[in-house]
């Protein structure tokens, strides 16, 4: 019997926010697949804790590298590329006798690690899950909604050069910024160079126990990596 | 007793992609609304068909207009208006004596008219369950993830300028564009224009029963109202 490998996306952190067809792979799992950082327990894992089957094979991923090499030297992509080869020949081989059930923080194909696995599988193999992106259970901790009639939305990882973010954030009416962790003080300098630092808000841990909601002017010190920031859109409202 | 205004999330379409928590809302609820054209069933109340409760009061908030009026005439505007304020109070006066559930497609602070309700009701009467927007539904039908590493999102509206749209268009990474309908000759030019026609999907009725997936240069003909064009973007995988 033929297995299938199953990316389920658990959704911005609250377990009652993942979609019933996830929640079902997950609590009739025999074989459990999760990323995490040497040593930590994974976000992805902390969401689905409690709903994994007694008895279920957890097979932990863990990166090689994350912050300690910087993204563009050569020997992050190398250490990236073999754990990716890996993991996507173990899973391959997992899935030969029973389905293998991949947890992922948010929607696997919005920004997630899943998808260099996905990219090394066969197409026919793989089933993807999705899930509420992390950004939507954020807006909605605001309250407030983040796009209005004709209004455009864009989406930057706050990797990118200061100019290039205050170019972009001065030209969309919605935003969102990604990846915020220690690239805070370059993205709040673009948010002045694009005037619009007092629209911001950064919510960090979205939908989770510790979430936390602020006027990013209002911020002082580092905030967490599952941190976002957006601008609400101010479009057409009758 | 004093009710509360729920107003739960129901995903892309599929409704085993609607989260635990609206599931449960939903399948408890004795006073359910949402909007729908007059006349016709209705998206919203097509996806949780069967999962209401017998003996559930239903109230259609039938719009008074879609698209007999341009949305620049101010009758458009002035019968919203008095549309909107009109079921603010009767859903205020409802929740007196019961919650009531009020159901939208994908995110209800992701372009939905819920949020119109939401601005005239009390902060602390309403509560907002997030969902899987459309669009990841779509790029999930499409096989393949939207962003990757540092990828840029836009979403645009398709009811912008051609102009406007073919200068976004190639200035981003990745692309999501709603409100397709009628405006897809002007969206087709844009894409032409900014030389990325090739490169972009059209998803009809994403996760639904007629989910039809083709690449945009391939269609001739008219598209429904529930279509979303993307590109994929293709930043940084090891």
């Amino acid at each position: 019997m033929m297995g299938k490998i199953l990316c389920i996306g658990l959704g911005p952190g609250d377990p009652d926010l993942m979609s019933l067809r996830a929640h079902r792979h997950l609590t009739r799992a025999r074989v459990v697949a999760y990323f995490r950082k040497g040593g930590r327990p994974g976000q992805a894992r902390r969401i689905a804790e409690g709903l994994i089957p007694a008895g279920a094979v957890e097979l932990a991923m863990e990166y090689p590298v994350t912050t300690e090499i910087a993204v563009q030297d050569p020997a992050y992509g190398a250490a990236l590329r073999a754990f990716y080869d890996d993991w996507a020949a173990r899973l391959q081989e997992a899935a030969l006798t029973d389905d293998v059930v991949v947890l992922c923080e948010g929607d696997p194909f919005f920004f997630g690690s899943f998808m260099h696995l996905h990219a090394r599988l066969p197409r026919d193999l793989v089933e993807v899950v999705p899930g509420i992106p992390g950004m939507a259970g954020c807006w909605t901790a605001t309250g407030q909604p983040i796009t209005w009639g004709d209004d455009i939305l864009t989406v930057l990882p706050a990797t990118l050069p200061e100019a290039e973010l205050a170019r972009r954030i001065a030209d969309t009416d919605a935003l969102v910024v990604m990846k915020i962790g220690r690239n805070l003080g370059r993205l709040r300098a673009a948010l002045t160079a694009a005037r619009r630092l007092d629209q911001a808000w950064l919510v960090e841990y979205g939908t989770m126990p510790g979430q936390r909601v602020r006027r990013l002017a209002d911020v002082e010190g580092p905030v967490p990596y599952f941190s976002i920031v957006l601008i609400h859109g101010q479009g057409r409202r009758p």
